[in-house]
């Protein structure tokens, strides 16, 4: 950390700023520049509130140097994780992996027919919705066990893992039954008891970034979830909040860069959700592997008109079809395969 | 919500959005204009999931033009509603209600000297954080059950109503057991799960923005608490994300007046949260009672450079009686006691 | 400036370090910490690009500590600075300035009326744009010199301040002919050779901050055209684009106390272009006041329905009559007058 | 437009707008709908402040059909456009189009050594600013027109078309007597005076997006260049601001199909102010091309730890090599060629 002083700052001012960073047991090096002085404190202290130390007298603002989480950055560990989702099915690494189904579970035969459309493909995962975070209260709120058992069914039919979101730690138990992987949604990055859930289970967890989270927090979201064993963490962009009105969400690709710089998770896209437009899905799909993601997660349905929730988002299985040929030659081209 | 079709559609692209229409239950009116032909769909369905039929042939963009929510709107109740928080503290009507402590509870000794400090100045409920929802895992995460009590012990001291948050649904009835409102923090807004269990409660519900949450999305929150048949809900803005980087949060102000033209509940302004910095919480204070706030929720700490959270921005106890003496003047001065 | 180091890094990564902060003039001091290495850069040199220093091998990134304005900065000038836009008329200092008047001018007569109005009800300045920047081509895009010479008579006849825009540098003479202070609106805040010729005038500028500008632009801003020579900035908050939609722009008030924290400059708020609704305006004028705004600058119109620009966040005449009584009420709960 | 009318109002308040509606020559369609009424209003009337409307009583608000921008849209021209800049090089169509060079012009050696290097490679384009729109008035500004005539030179030496920016009206015809096409920076975007004096030249404009403009200004922006005359533009996305820290700018790739959906107009992508780190910029190349985009603009230079302006977000000529191999590759892959 370092405190930066504000300018006319006083001996006593740099003095009772050393003290303050010595209580927190840091070390200090006060730096006396041509117009500021400086403090940098030397230590690792994640857990101590160091913002604290703004309210002291004469100090402008507090800068912090080391990245906030540990178990998810490279420091930790160099090389990319990969999590295996099923068998033979694995998330990092050469192959993209892809995950694929409805919205929600609406119906066990439809969810059967994009199962098998989706697997032939070469689809890795089958998604799908039994609960569901609606933001108004009168919106289907999905078929709940029920829709984890079509799933479960649709499984055995194609040998696809089975992605399903859990909204609240007291599904946590009924979903993993029944799934593969445990999805906890952009609405759930925050909720830091369901991250602890997770984190005792042994599943995987595709964890999706908060709307407007930082990637700070992003990874300190899968470091909760690390931090309680599970070491099986996907993490997914799934977009942002922002000014832009031509899309529902602006899908911040860069992020993909970053994150392979700073962690070891693998990192994969759902460019529906990204977008929330399916005319947008095959070329975000196309840019999310050219930019190195390591997956992604599509929303896709038969009858994309009539679907009960994310219709406007869904592609159907003909252009996903299509754009499966097309993400191969684009992953070829960047060395890697799906 | 009105159908816009895009430019060149055919009569044939027309009727199949009549259909869809038709099949959500809704009327059809199709309106032929110079340039465009929309097809406006008459109908109070706030359940369909309407965005769907942006997919169809032809189909330029949808517009809902149904507030979402019912409830938490004018249209139900068009004078304002007041909540009691505890006997003789209301929130709502000509009187400003002053929620001050802590950020979180650290000491028995301390919450108590704050409690009185801040009753004597005029403040009717008292904060402090037994759960606290941290961003790292690392951090201090508030002293729980024992924190509860120590609230419980201020209430009894000072008559205080006691205000305290609840992050996950096992929460709920422990915490319910102490304290006299259950705060809904910002990060758990769309935690709807926590929200239809605070709906269960028979307990008032302070409930914050999401940071990056609409206006819709709040009311929609609120919605789904009042929806269980609780009533009493008091809205709380925070402060929103944007690229602003001398606050931490931006505030928007302009959300009182908004609020008070689409709802009946109260609203209150966090000015501690919603810059993140103890310099600007006078003026942010005096700020929202101008702008038409029934309330503030601030933190005070008598030591800051020494607080386990947040001390970057809390005020002191001198500060803050200062600030309710400035504050009880502004108030008069838009027809408000304070 | 600080450099960071990556983890990991050699001793001769943080010896080129010190070589590029050596050739850019500065003096290094090396510290070495339990995780990271830091370079910390000293002197005074705001005209190198430190960015650069980025790309060396093993380099996380820069963290800037100066910041980068002078002239405009609490560094060079502690007291309050104060601006005088007509004989008696000042902006800066106990007394509340407010300008009002319509958007753009669209005929004499109506001109003349509100400007009487707003005159009669204390307004020190006249607003009006004669030279309009509208988004779309094909809008009205105001009346030019003619709409000069009608601000102009109207001065004559009430002895308020004109206040104008300017949007290309080829109109700063002619308007400077007519106007007592030049505007700088939002979309030109960043066109630096129109700051840099509005520096070269003796007239006083009104600076709008751009909609998405940080603070540090915003006073970057007034610096170009202080370095000119013009010490007579007044800084205007209109608004920043956020996701927020109930509202054309977010309007960040907490910029009020970080002006006055950072800059002797005084600032008004616009809270027209800052909400967009009319409805919105009264309230957040009395927040700007409350806040510590030194005034106001309002669109006011007779017949909103029919203005030829902003009409949805122009005010009748009355309603600016009662705001001006309510603002010196706010006005005096904080110590100052209107 | 629509205009949605609040609940309750009376048939007086209908027959209000309806009037409005008519007073703008515009036909009006009353909608009584189960819980609003709504007024649409038909013609095409892009030049009236619709807006105005929404200050008549019972009016909740507006909500527009129409796109406000004609010449650039689909609606006049289904094929998408094709800028030539210079003998054989042209942006849109199959080939991706690669324009690259220094941030500034700093030396006329530099400079041609970039130049070839570029060139060898396959760029089209020589980018290099002789004008630089700085945020810091004590940065270095640019070489001017001796930067002009090293970039012409360059030129001459290769063959490339030459790229440079304008950032004033003065500075249009001098520039143009070097360059081939005038580049409009993101600062500019709203100074629609230079929008103006672009469209009266007869040189391609590459038009970058305001940094926080929507879809439709940046489609507004474009239409003032070609209401003048001048129909070669090319537009450029550059990133917008955001609340994300690990970029300078979030760049959001979605609006290559959104373009594509709206407009005739080719659209490029500047990963290097996209991003604003060198590290990102291959894979944000490689996504941009893999989304569609008809083109690229990089910042490439030789010794990037010294370039005098955004050194942190250039790459190496070597850097440059590999990146369009890989670019041919992907472009390939999605049926183009680079």
């Amino acid at each position: 950390m370092i405190v930066v002083m504000k300018p006319g700052c006083e001996e006593s001012d740099v003095r009772h700023v050393v003290e303050l960073v010595q209580q927190m047991g840091l070390k200090e090096h006060v730096i006396v520049g041509t117009d500021r002085t400086v403090v940098a404190a030397i230590g690792d202290k994640r857990s101590v509130d160091k913002g604290a130390i703004e309210t002291a007298p004469m100090v402008d603002r507090i800068v912090p140097i080391l990245a906030p989480y540990k178990v998810a950055s490279k420091e930790i560990q160099q090389d990319p994780s990969s999590v295996l989702i099923a068998p033979g099915a694995v998330i990092g690494g050469a192959r993209i992996g892809v995950i694929a189904g409805p919205c929600s579970v609406e119906d066990e035969g439809l969810l059967l027919e994009i199962a098998h459309a989706v697997k032939a493909e070469g689809a890795i995962g089958l998604r799908g919705g039994a609960f569901k975070p609606r933001t108004n209260p009168y919106s289907f709120q999905g078929m709940g066990e029920t829709g984890l058992k079509y799933l479960a069914k649709a499984r055995e039919a194609t040998g696809l893992a089975v992605v399903t979101e859990i909204m609240s730690i007291d599904q946590v138990d009924m979903v993993s039954e029944y799934a593969d992987v445990l999805q906890i949604g952009t609405r759930n990055m925050h909720n830091f008891n369901l991250l602890v859930a997770a984190g005792r289970t042994n599943k995987p967890i595709l964890l999706k970034r908060g709307w407007s989270a930082t990637l700070d927090e992003f990874l300190l979201a899968a470091e909760y979830i690390m931090n309680e064993g599970n070491k099986n963490v996907v993490l997914c962009e799934r977009g942002i909040r922002t000014h832009e009105e031509y899309v529902r969400n602006t899908l911040p690709l860069a992020i993909i860069p970053a994150v392979k710089r700073e962690s070891h998770l693998p990192i994969i896209i759902d460019p529906s959700q990204g977008t929330g437009h399916a005319y947008m899905v095959p070329s975000m799909s196309l840019a999310s592997i050219a930019a190195g993601a390591d997956g992604l997660i599509i929303e896709v349905h038969q009858d994309p008109e009539h679907a009960m929730t994310d219709g406007a988002q869904s592609i159907t299985p003909e252009v996903f079809a299509k754009l499966m040929q097309d993400t191969r030659r684009v992953a070829e081209a960047v060395g890697r395969t799906a």
